[in-house]
């Protein structure tokens, strides 16, 4: 497949194409917000012009005086959104604006290891290709749910990840689809996604908090994803909620995912099955073999009390933590998503309770609590955003 | 008194005034590390020159070619450093680089209210330039013990500041002193002096964590402080260590600044002298009429169990909410200052081993803990990097 290589060629042109991603602006508006005279902004769009990356379209309203041009990126312009979970693989196509023109959801087992999930993301490519939705893309991003090299694009001893140790995804998938390919960690692709189009919009500084099989935390600083230095802040999973807690697979007792997690919850909702303290449970547990965060829910919408209790008891633990972490960080939102958020307003009433009784006042003053509404597109919206602020970086 | 107006007029010229605090170049290495062409770079020195900001300093040594013209900030720059602490009051002026021409460090109960505190700030600045220090000062950065709204330059809500809340201490200052001047917390400024001219040198993430009377954090992202939405980020003197631990004066139980920090060694100190556990603790305890964390220090010293005792639980106490922190943060350095952080390598020790045993490994595996070694001087030359980086901003 031929490579992409379509790059702005400075700073300004990076610029931009970014204005343009984040909001249509005719040639006036975007002179109001750039450092550039309106010149040289010409100059810049036409070059842009020029590389395919931004055309011409029509006169916007007047402003006064004369019509000034309206641009846009090229409808042409295509990414790929590619967000890998334990269980699941989602694959979108966006276009240079990041609205998703096609998006698909499958079970996928991560276990079966880095070839055969990242040929399942190809092929299901693939199939948006055929359907007409792209010739080329320009970009794709790649969630993968354990930790990553983020410079070298590789995933770092994962620990529900077997196989994938070191496995160099991004040059993979660059080669397969034939242009730049960009990695990150599942939590921090969602983080961007609702930057991007979710309630984080406006927001400079927040917390996406995702409770999925395990628990983990992106970090926004100043609009960009906060990283630490060996690309592990928002490892929050194995902060110690209590000295006296359950022993974690990590070694360590009293992990906040050794009390709560889509993991944590299946443990529990079995013993409260098998005990008999919950016969809702019971019988599901008799009916499907198997007990997992969904029936918690399920049983908690029956008003199941230990089922709620449950659910409560969570929320408080990751309310204690969170607690923490709004004193030390002041964010401006916090969100909580992933599959066990879907037990919802039980879990988030109590997680704000325990926050806002804990942290200090002038960090919660005016810092709302909620749940996510991009639901699973935030990992593919991401995932695009991320490989388009790459895609629309200078050279 | 004149107000100093010099201030950079582009981008461009503040990006080369902080390249000249932070190192001496030639030309030549300007132009290596600006984005200029060098008649540009010329053009933009020339601007500083005429400014009197910057000014020549004859030839660089040849690297093969012609030999380079060397540039140096004005050796007229000045800059006052004012660190205002709950007990004490430290006064520095320095030259452009931030080197430190005179310091006086005195006793001062920031309880006198502001009028009098800053008076006296002003007076120790006025005996400088009376022995010839400067005569007029380019700019004043300030720390105060308590949460500051940064944009306005007032203190706000400041639980051990009576009077304070909300005095104009930046407009006081700057009007006083005839030039720009700017506020923040007493433990953003140690930061920044670490970031400056300490052991966070080459850092660009890390958390410097100051135990004195309270309890606090600077957070240090990408070489700036990170102040969070509303200014309180690194307040973490409330996060909760146990839920069943000693009510703190913020009226929540277990915080850690009820268990640790200056004000609950010496209470606990005293406890230990009175119930004759500590027979050194009661010794000094009889002949000052008051125990401090000083005298704490001095019994560990002694080889006191007692106080080594409380030295171990309160490193224990603050490692707890420091693993939590650095597991989220992933920062590249931790430093601990303060008066408390005197007590030493026992402290140092414990704090330690909390921290690399509750971490995530992918965190601490190259994450150094460190006492500061700046002491008593990180903050007056953290105030002076404060104001420096906002006079050595576009206008």
């Amino acid at each position: 497949m031929k490579r992409s290589t379509m790059r702005p060629e400075n700073v300004h042109q990076a610029t931009l194409l970014r204005l343009l991603r984040d909001g249509g602006r005719s040639r006036a508006e975007l002179a109001d917000v750039v450092d550039l005279s309106r010149s040289k902004l010409n100059v810049e769009l036409d070059g842009l012009i020029e590389l395919g990356l931004v055309e011409s379209a029509g006169l916007a309203a007047s402003r006064g005086g004369r019509r000034s041009g309206k641009v846009r990126l090229s409808p042409h312009t295509r990414f790929a959104g590619i967000d890998i979970g334990a269980t699941s693989i989602d694959v979108a196509v966006t276009n240079g604006e990041l609205e998703v023109l096609g998006h698909v959801s499958e079970p996928c087992d991560i276990r079966e290891g880095p070839a055969a999930v990242l040929d399942r993301a190809v092929d299901l490519l693939g199939k948006f290709r055929e359907n007409g939705l792209f010739t080329q893309l320009h970009g794709a991003g790649i969630g993968v749910p354990g930790p990553v090299s983020f410079p070298e694009g590789v995933p770092v001893v994962p620990p529900i990840m077997p196989g994938w140790d070191r496995y160099p995804v991004r040059e993979a998938i660059g080669q397969e689809l034939g242009c730049p390919a960009m990695v990150d960690n599942d939590v921090n692709i969602m983080a961007l996604g609702e930057l991007h189009a979710g309630l984080a919009r406006n927001v400079d500084d927040f917390l996406l908090v995702k409770i999925g099989t395990g628990v983990g935390c992106g970090i926004v600083v100043d609009g960009k994803i906060y990283r630490g230095v060996s690309g592990s802040a928002g490892d929050i999973g194995h902060i110690r909620v209590d000295d006296l807690g359950p022993v974690c697979a990590c070694g360590n007792s009293g992990c906040l995912e050794a009390y709560f997690g889509g993991a944590a919850l299946a443990r529990e909702a079995t013993n409260l099955a098998r005990s008999g303290r919950s016969p809702y449970l019971a019988e599901r547990l008799a009916a499907t073999g198997e007990l997992r965060a969904e029936d918690v829910a399920a049983a908690a919408a029956q008003g199941d009390a230990e089922a709620i209790r449950l659910i409560r008891d969570g929320g408080h633990r990751v309310g204690q933590v969170l607690a923490s972490l709004v004193s030390f960080f002041n964010p401006g939102l916090v969100i909580i998503a992933g599959g066990v958020a879907r037990l919802g307003h039980v879990l988030l009433a109590e997680i704000r309770s325990v926050v806002y009784r804990r942290s200090l006042p002038l960090a919660t003053g005016n810092m709302p609590i909620v749940l996510s509404e991009l639901g699973e597109i935030a990992g593919v919206v991401g995932a695009a955003r991320l490989i388009s602020d790459h895609v629309y970086s200078a050279k």
